[in-house]
C-alpha cells in the first residue's frame, strides 16, 4: 500500500523543476474533463496567438500545495514507491530510468563543452513519495547558469478532475484520484551573447484507476519540448536546431514537427510584448492519442536529441568575440526570459504558488538580466532581426 | 457629454504606471460589492501573512482591456475631459493638480541629488479620455533607473461591480458605470548598494453616479503608500524614513501609521520566498471611511513627504565605497524586486494582461538584476541581517 498523501502535488512545465499542470486536462483526451470552470491562475487571454492550443485548467489553488521537501545526502536509486516496483518494466519505471539517464548524459556533455564548470547536485524526497535531483552548473567557462533537474511526484487530484470518477452513483461520493508524474527539465544560459539559451522538458503523467469507481480507467499523458532562445540569429544554427527536432519527430509521425513547432511558437508567447521568448523548437502536451509505447520512445528520442541539437552550436559560438553593447542586448533578452517565466510559464507560476522547491523552480532564471526603459533596436540591425523573428515566427527548415 | 469609452480601463498599483485594481472593491466600502466571484488573475493564497488585507477582486479579463495610447509631443495642461472642468475645484481636478506638482518636485529633487542624469519625458493620451506622463532618468550618476509617472484613466466598470446599480428593478438592466482614476507612481533604483530603492504611489478613484439608477451614489476611494527597499540596513536611515511616514500619518489620525505600516508589510510579501520585498513603510487602499477632504490632504501630505523621507538618505549613501560582492548582493535583492513585481504586484500583473503602456508599467524593474542558485548569506553577516528583517518585519520607531 502506498503511504497516504496528504496534499495534492502538482506538476510544472517550462521551469526545470516539476511538470506541466496542463496534464490535468486535455482537449486531446475525451475522458478527462476540465475540472475548474475559472482557472484561478490563468486568465483567459483573448487568444489571438494560440488558436490551436487548448486552454488548460488548473485545480483551485486552495486544493493544492506541494509537500515540503527533505534534502538527502545521496541520490537514491529510485524515487518510485515500493508498491510501484523498482524496475518492473512499467511505463513509470522506464520513464524514470530514461530521465535519470538523460540527466547524466546531458550534464556530461555540458561539463565537457564547458571545460571548467562542474555540476553541483541537490537531491530531495517528499514524505508522501517521490523526490528530485537538481543539478546546477554556475559561473562556468562557457555557461553562466545551467540547470538540469529531474523529479518524481506522487499526489492526489480532486475527483472533479477526473470525469471517470464522476460515473459513480449519485449517492456515492467519488474520492480523490492518486496520480504520478515524472519529468526532466532544463534551462542552459551560456555567457557568450552569440551562444543561445536552451530549454527542454519531458514529462509523463499517470493517474491510478479510481478504486471507488469500478471500471474507470487509468489515464496517462506525455508532454514536453525543446526550444532555442538566441540573442542573435545565426541562420545555420537555427536551421540545425530545428532539423534535429524535425528528424526526431519524423521518426514517429510526419504531422508531429509542424504541429509541435507551431505549438511551441504559441506557448512561449510574451503577450504584453507581442513577442515569442525565442526562436522556438517543439512543444506538446496532454499527448495520449497515440500508442503509449510509441510516445515513450518519442519522448526518449526527443531527450536524446538535446545534445546533438545544442552542443555543436555551443562549440561554434562559445568563443566568438563580442563587445559591451552585444552583451547588453543579451542581458535585455534575458530580461524577456524572466518576464515569460515569471508572468506566463504555467509551471513556474504554479510551482511558486503551491510550494514547490523554489531554488529548483527558479534555476530557470538567468544569472543576470537587464531592463532598459523603452529600448528599441535600430531597424535593420542584428538586434532588430532577432526581435522581428520573435514577433513574426518563421519556418526555419 | 464625455465621449463614449469603448473599453474598460483598469488601474494598477505598485507599478509606476496606473492605479491599483483593488479600488474596484473594498471591504471598507459596504456599498461596493465584489463583482467577480473568482478573480481570474489573483489566486486566493492561503493568506497567512495578510490577515487584515481584504482580498481584492478584479473584473473578468475578458471584460477589460486598456485602449492603446497615443504618444503626444507636448505635455497637456490637463488630462481631464472638458466636461469635468479644467480647474473647477472638484476632487478629481485638485488630485490631478497635486500629482502633477508632486511629479515636478520629486523629479527636480532627484535631478539635483543625481547631479548628472536628466529625466526624459513621454506623454500620451487615450482616445476615450485621460492619459499620462512618464518621466524616466536612466544611468545617471546616482540613479541606475528612476521612473516617476502620473496617469489619468477614464473607463467603465461592469455594473456588477457597483452594487448600487443593482438596485434597479429586475426588468431594468443596469448599464456600465463610468469611473475616473488618477495617480502618481514611482520607483527609484540607485546605483550604490548602500543607497536604498524607493517606491511610492498615490491614487484617487471615483465612479459617476449611475444614470439609470436614480439615487445611487457616486463612490470614491484613495490608495497609496511609500516604502523603502535597501540591500543593507542602516538603522538610522530606516528610522528616519519611518519617522517621516509616521509624522505624515499622525497629522491626520494616530491609528494610520501602525495600521498602514502593517498593511505595507503584508502587501509587499514575496510568498514563495517567505520574505517581504524590503523594509516597508506605509500602504493603504480603498480608503473612503474618512472625510474626503481630509483624505485628499492626507494623500497630498504623503506625496510631499517623499523628498524629505528619501533624499537625505541618498545624500548620505550615494558615495559610500563598496566592493563587488556588495554590488552582487544588491543585484540579488533586485532579483527579488523583479519577482515581487512580476509575480505578485496587482497593478503590474493586471497592467501587463490588459494592455496598459508596457514601458511605463515595467519602468519599475531595475536596470539589472541577478539570480544565483541557492544563495544563502552567512549567518550574522550584514546581508543576513537584511534578509532576516525581510523575513521578520520589525518596528523601526
Amino acid at each position: 500500500m502506498p503511504p497516504p498523501t496528504a496534499t495534492l502535488s502538482v506538476p510544472s512545465s517550462s521551469s526545470p523543476s516539476l511538470f506541466p499542470l496542463s496534464s490535468f486536462s486535455s482537449s486531446n483526451n475525451p475522458h478527462v474533463s476540465s475540472f475548474c470552470p475559472a482557472p484561478p491562475t490563468l486568465p483567459k487571454f483573448p487568444s489571438l496567438s494560440k488558436p490551436k492550443t487548448p486552454l488548460r485548467n488548473l485545480p483551485p489553488l486552495s486544493a493544492v500545495s506541494i509537500e515540503k521537501e527533505t534534502l538527502i545526502s545521496e541520490r537514491p536509486h529510485t524515487f518510485l514507491r515500493e508498491a510501484d516496483g523498482g524496475d518492473d518494466g512499467s511505463v513509470r519505471s522506464r520513464f524514470q530510468r530514461m530521465i535519470l539517464e538523460a540527466q547524466e548524459s546531458v550534464c556530461a556533455a555540458l561539463e565537457a563543452v564547458d571545460g571548467a564548470g562542474k555540476f553541483k547536485e541537490d537531491a530531495w524526497t517528499r514524505p508522501g513519495g517521490g523526490g528530485g535531483i537538481s543539478r546546477v552548473l554556475q559561473d562556468g567557462a562557457v555557461f553562466e547558469k545551467a540547470g538540469v533537474n529531474i523529479s518524481v511526484v506522487y499526489g492526489v487530484m480532486p475527483p472533479e478532475a477526473y470525469r471517470a470518477a464522476k460515473a459513480a452513483a449519485d449517492d456515492q461520493k467519488p474520492g480523490p484520484v492518486p496520480f504520478f508524474a515524472a519529468g526532466i527539465s532544463s534551462v542552459l544560459h551560456p555567457k557568450n551573447p552569440f551562444a543561445p539559451t536552451l530549454h527542454f522538458n519531458y514529462r509523463y503523467f499517470e493517474t491510478d484507476a479510481p478504486k471507488d469507481t469500478p471500471g474507470a480507467p487509468r489515464q496517462w499523458w506525455f508532454g514536453g519540448g525543446t526550444d532555442l532562445t538566441p540573442a542573435y540569429i545565426f541562420e545555420e544554427d537555427v536551421k540545425h536546431f530545428h532539423s534535429i527536432q524535425k528528424k526526431a519527430c519524423d521518426k514517429f509521425d510526419p504531422s508531429f514537427y509542424p504541429r509541435f513547432k507551431k505549438w511551441c511558437d504559441d506557448y512561449f508567447y510574451i503577450k504584453h510584448r507581442g513577442e515569442r521568448r525565442g526562436l522556438g523548437g517543439i512543444f506538446f502536451d496532454d499527448l495520449n492519442d497515440y500508442d503509449q509505447e510509441m510516445l515513450l520512445s518519442f519522448a526518449t528520442e526527443c531527450a536524446n536529441s538535446v545534445v546533438p541539437a545544442y552542443i555543436p552550436i555551443i562549440e561554434k559560438r562559445k568563443d566568438t568575440p563580442f563587445n559591451e553593447s552585444q552583451k547588453a542586448w543579451q542581458q535585455l533578452r534575458r530580461g524577456r526570459y524572466v518576464e515569460f517565466n515569471l508572468v506566463y510559464d504555467r509551471g513556474t507560476t504554479f510551482g511558486l504558488k503551491t510550494g514547490g522547491r523554489i531554488e529548483s523552480i527558479l534555476v530557470s532564471l538567468p544569472l543576470s538580466a537587464r531592463w532598459e526603459y523603452d529600448h528599441k533596436p535600430e531597424e535593420g540591425s542584428e538586434e532588430w532581426k532577432l526581435l522581428d523573428a520573435c514577433i513574426n515566427p518563421k519556418e526555419w527548415i
